[in-house]
């Protein structure tokens, strides 16, 4: 239904071993990435996911570990035929940064949509996606982001017998259509059930630890978030740079109670994540220290 | 004397086995890198060579695959405390393309000297290098380099004990210092033989094979050339795109004589360049097709 992959997990700079952090989110044929950095183009490629159905990149915001993989990724889906408009979603200034980058990649084949955000919290609709931006707080303009998959109430046959509604207009109204006929006029809201829950994934990196995270969080069935440093003594580094410890972000986990959180955005001085883990999970039991590439299949509950 | 690295063989795209084109030379504590593609930092720290004594970076054109990892490398030099100037050598619109690209990484501890090339040729002497940068065809402004180390003449001390001239000044004759003392005028001319053959690596590549890239191989040490394709039934790819197909680059070095050849920015659709080697060592002989992170150590002539 949803397939997650965070296809790096490195903050600042890319190493052999870890690439920057970036998640990419398949569903319906429509591929969504959240943040670009240098590399992230071969980390794609190394999972073996293809950049072809990329329609939306979103950006937290503009350092280069988050956007430097742009214009080299812009060339490979033109390199791959795509002709199909990309959307990107960013901070105020998408335009200006962009279209900077691309003075290296001039020419591609689709079309760019650019969509600012303009407000601290704003809604996007994009294919199957519901994309949720939020703002974080960082050195510079940031936001953290939740995708989700909504989900339709459960279509009542038993009351749609009972309203003599024809059935060739049962899979319409399972749509969200209205339907006007000379028996009547029919109306999804006469058969399908309340909005059953959906999917969601919510995204959060290079922040302090501030209460809308939890806001945005609250309930995820994974929750994708900054764990910059572990080791002790590091708390008035994440202070000053504007980062989270492991710590914070487990905090964060054990009041919006996602259903896993995924620690990223190691420093590059971090070499073993793991080592952290037991403290981790008495704060929060389902916390986990992903490596690049791991990747999670989400689907609806059994109802 | 001189170390060489060509740090990725592909062109195009990074891969996840192959890092985009790129060379990096070392001398006398200085490091100087020929092109800058996405990943050409992480290729640089998985050969094991510090980035920080980059003092040079030359690029030979502004397409994404030779100039997108530029603000990911520069920000990494700031990370490791570099404060001493960079110089950017590379064709007009340096200062306006990397200026545009800075947008992502604005903030740095030291200064950025620009060295936009004015001329069909040109000599730059920088640090223990003489660069010299010439105009090559390819759809956009391109130029090849030449790296050299040039070696002084032999001292004749011979000579030095016949003219009288005092031990104390042999040193600073030696180091190309002219000397007034109450004994008489000395000038390095009087004791010091002809320059001697030095050192030179030819770097070339996306380009048509235009007779000046002969002029400047001729003799070099190590020739690296672009070899974009193998395959038969590529010379309409290679005139279209304005690249060289591997045979071409061979013959090139056929008539400028090089000590070794080295191929490189191979298509994304070439799996083994190896394959073309017995063909193309029936062109000129000593032909090598790299891998990533081949390193070669050249020391003067013993004379």
């Amino acid at each position: 239904m949803l397939d997650i992959c965070l296809l790096g997990t490195g903050g600042m700079m890319p190493l052999p071993y870890r690439w920057l952090t970036s998640m990419m989110a398949r569903c319906k044929g429509s591929n969504l990435l959240i943040d670009c950095g240098e590399g992230t183009q071969i980390a794609l490629s190394q999972k073996g996911w293809s950049p072809r159905p990329i329609d939306v990149i979103c950006f937290t915001h503009y350092h280069a570990d988050h956007i430097g993989g742009l214009p080299g990724l812009l060339l490979t889906l033109g390199n791959a035929q795509r002709i199909e408009p990309v959307t990107l979603i960013g901070p105020k200034g998408l335009c200006r940064v962009v279209g900077a980058l691309r003075s290296i990649a001039p020419e591609l084949p689709f079309e760019i949509v650019y969509k600012e955000i303009e407000e601290k919290e704003e809604v996007f609709y994009i294919g199957p996606y519901k994309i949720e931006a939020f703002k974080v707080e960082h050195r510079i303009l940031c936001y953290g982001y939740t995708i989700s998959i909504p989900r339709k109430g459960r279509f009542n046959a038993l009351k749609a017998k009972e309203l003599n509604i024809p059935l060739k207009f049962w899979n319409k109204l399972q749509n969200g259509e209205s339907i006007e006929d000379i028996s009547g006029i029919y109306t999804p809201d006469m058969v399908m059930g309340p909005e059953r829950r959906g999917l969601k994934v919510c995204y959060c990196t290079d922040t302090r630890p501030v209460p809308v995270i939890e806001k945005y969080a609250q309930g995820a069935d994974l929750f994708i978030c900054e764990g910059m440093y572990g080791e002790d003594g590091k708390e008035e580094n994440a202070r000053e740079h504007k980062h989270m410890t492991m710590y914070e972000a487990a905090e964060i986990a054990k009041k919006a109670q996602p259903k896993m959180l995924w620690l990223t955005h190691y420093s590059p001085s971090m070499n073993k994540p793991d080592e952290y883990l037991d403290d981790l999970r008495k704060i929060f039991p389902y916390t986990k220290t992903p490596r690049d590439g791991w990747s999670l299949e989400l689907g609806f509950d059994d109802e």
